[in-house]
């Protein structure tokens, strides 16, 4: 049985500013990853996202960022150690404080933004995120780029990681991301999209730029919920996985 | 034997801006409320402050506000029952995973500035927020006004109430506060504060602005924090109910 | 010769929340309500505004409202004569140093959300408002809503003012807006809503919620922005104006 | 004559959270850097602030800084040059409107923080600075650092410039400021402070770390604010350059 999840950044509305279509959104995928109030999202947001995501059954996951409204999470801040378990423990504490109101549970993490991008390169900080999370509960997945020093971390200290893949990205021969600022950097046509998911959900392979056919673990595919088009993208996407086969679980 | 407990605003510090002198308040108080960065307070100087608390053996609670920084958390904002569950859940949960990196437990809920003046004086939102601190975890306190509607609802809900008195403030002889718009609203003499605590304590008594004795609950004693020379005062204040033989603990 | 102006609120982003579609509203409107980083836009939202207005041909106004970026300038605050003076002179300089950079000027000046509707119901601060506004350039107009103590405020200091209609709203035999509460405060009718508005830049009059014909000063319309279709509306309102022989501009 | 100028950062201040002692300080100085409400300050602050100054005939700065309240304009972030100008363009703005209400005019601008350091060690940003200064009004003089790049920029583009220097801190060889991360980088002698400074008034030069006499371009000296007894050691150094004759003033 070939098996995937799906997972999408919600909850990212900040009062009256709305931010995606997540009434859309959250009943197609199988994780959610809310903002918790530092770099999106506020205190009222989260209870509506929380009780989306407990209706719909999707798993529910701290996604935590710099303390950083005004650039979305997306401006490089400076961040060590210390910065890093003090971002992760606040952010990863609210939201246990919502899922309270509403007797779910946190089933994992996933860094946003430009902290996503420094902790996956960087090995201490990802041990760093890693026992942080444990502290909390260990039971707490932690949810990174496919390759990263998040997947050898978690190796290292024995943590649940889920390894994520993104269905419009095309990926270097080294198993990297190809970076933004390249032309091909970006898939666009949707049929090519779910082909490639497919392909690499069975085989665990995908072609990368340069036409060579690399491995690639492949746990959970990030959704992009900040276009317009989004929910109808990810909703073909999905039924073609399912048409494939292929069944639509976090678990 | 008599006993009291002495509590304090603290980690009321924002980013770069400083507000009190926790270093030398904390050691000197039994229970601490951490602002929980909604109206104070933020990520980072709650996990100073905590670890502070866990030093000095303190009491760790939740200093619960509105969501305005710029205001300190003191201008009135709307809020109705949802409002309230989410402000408290959200900040509860915070300061619980700040809590999880030090090993250590909150203790109490206080509320603040103009959220502690609404809740009190309204059964219905006092006992949301306590329905809402149960929810969370049953054996987290409620600091509150003595004789409030926060006390009547911790009693119909069978919770634990802790009556907070003000050392420094005057009382009608229904018990309620005198309203800091009057004159006689505050008292500076620091040793007919000392003795009317230590009376209070003893006796369960105090004398009303009227000359009236009347009969208070107290089970905590606000400590106020945010002026130069808080701290000697706090000090004086502990020293001299000491010296009467009063015990200053929490439990 | 008959005329209108009309107005929209734009520059309602802020930092990478996208509010409103200004790219495609700035062209059809005569007059641009432009928010100064108080309760919505930035120093950055503000410049790119300007320069659509600039590029359109649009007057350039300040929004002004509540220092209140999560309320979006919603929620009511506390306002008194020396707020005011301080949240208009901020604002408007704010503006005024944007505009500086396109060599372009402030026509007018209109208050925003909760502060909107406190001031035009309180003739002293309408007054407040105005000297503040002539203290800073005394040729900027105030746009306000029609009939209000603004547009009292405004004869009784001689200041230039510009009487502001809602198209999709229902008034008040007194010439008062229906409130939003009730059933048939909005208008939705597209064509009711022009022919609405051809009468009262024709006539002067409008029908009133209860039948009778009432006059209403008329000198702008305002336009919704936020709404998905706004651009599509104002733009149908506009050309229906001008097919009846109405001229769009704002002197 | 021997004559400087003394400027400090005021109006810091931000909602209830109170920065330095601005009552004390702004009595004593010549030039006041007014925090614009991005990385410090607030529309309040700064009608205070003004008033201030105009009742002691302090010369007026816009004190303009990264949008980051919460880093207070310390850290760094990513700038342009269009970044650049809608900054300066938005904080002198709103500090040119607070003027208005109080009829005072701007004197200068001086950069705060991070983006003080960024621009000072720029040629092209401090070109950007300068003609953002000139569009909105070529009469406002740029106060920055003693041989910097914005010194070097302000003569290839005919600006007025004050060229900036610190009393506490120590000077390398090149004219540069010793690192804040060496132990030599501040003068605490307050005797030791003041005899520099009367001497560099007086001869245009500076003895620097390595003992050699270096020559230092002089118009202000920079009085830090933020410390318990800033206003205190302000005094004493105003009182000993009058003593040795200088004339304290901004013109």
């Amino acid at each position: 049985m070939y098996k995937i999840d799906l997972n999408a950044d919600v909850g990212e509305s900040f009062g009256e500013f709305k931010v995606g279509e997540d009434d859309r959104l959250i009943p197609i995928i199988t994780s959610a990853n809310i903002a918790c109030g530092l770099h999106a999202g506020d205190y009222r947001i989260m209870d509506q996202t929380v009780a989306l995501c407990k209706k719909y059954d999707v798993k529910i996951g701290a996604h935590i960022g710099f303390n950083d409204i005004f650039g979305f999470g997306r401006r490089q801040l400076p961040v060590g150690a210390l910065e890093l378990k003090q971002l992760v423990s606040y952010q990863l504490g609210a939201l246990y404080g919502v899922c309270k109101l509403h007797g779910v549970e946190i089933n994992h993490v996933k860094l946003h933004g430009a902290l996503y991008n420094t902790v996956a390169n960087d090995l201490e900080l990802s041990s760093v995120l890693i026992r942080t999370i444990k502290q909390f509960n260990d039971a707490i997945k932690l949810y990174g780029l496919s390759g990263s020093e998040n997947e050898r971390a978690s190796k290292l200290l024995d943590h649940p990681f889920y390894a994520e893949v993104f269905s419009d990205r095309a990926y270097q021969s080294n198993g990297q991301l190809v970076s933004r600022s390249k032309s091909n950097a970006m898939i666009t046509n949707t049929e090519l999209i779910a082909n490639r998911m497919i392909n690499l959900v069975k085989t665990g392979k995908i072609t990368a730029e340069d036409g060579e056919t690399i491995t690639l673990k492949a746990d959970t595919i990030c959704i992009h919920g900040d276009q317009p088009d989004a929910a109808d993208k990810a909703l073909k996407l999905k039924n073609a996985l399912i048409t494939a086969g292929v069944v639509i679980k976090a678990e």
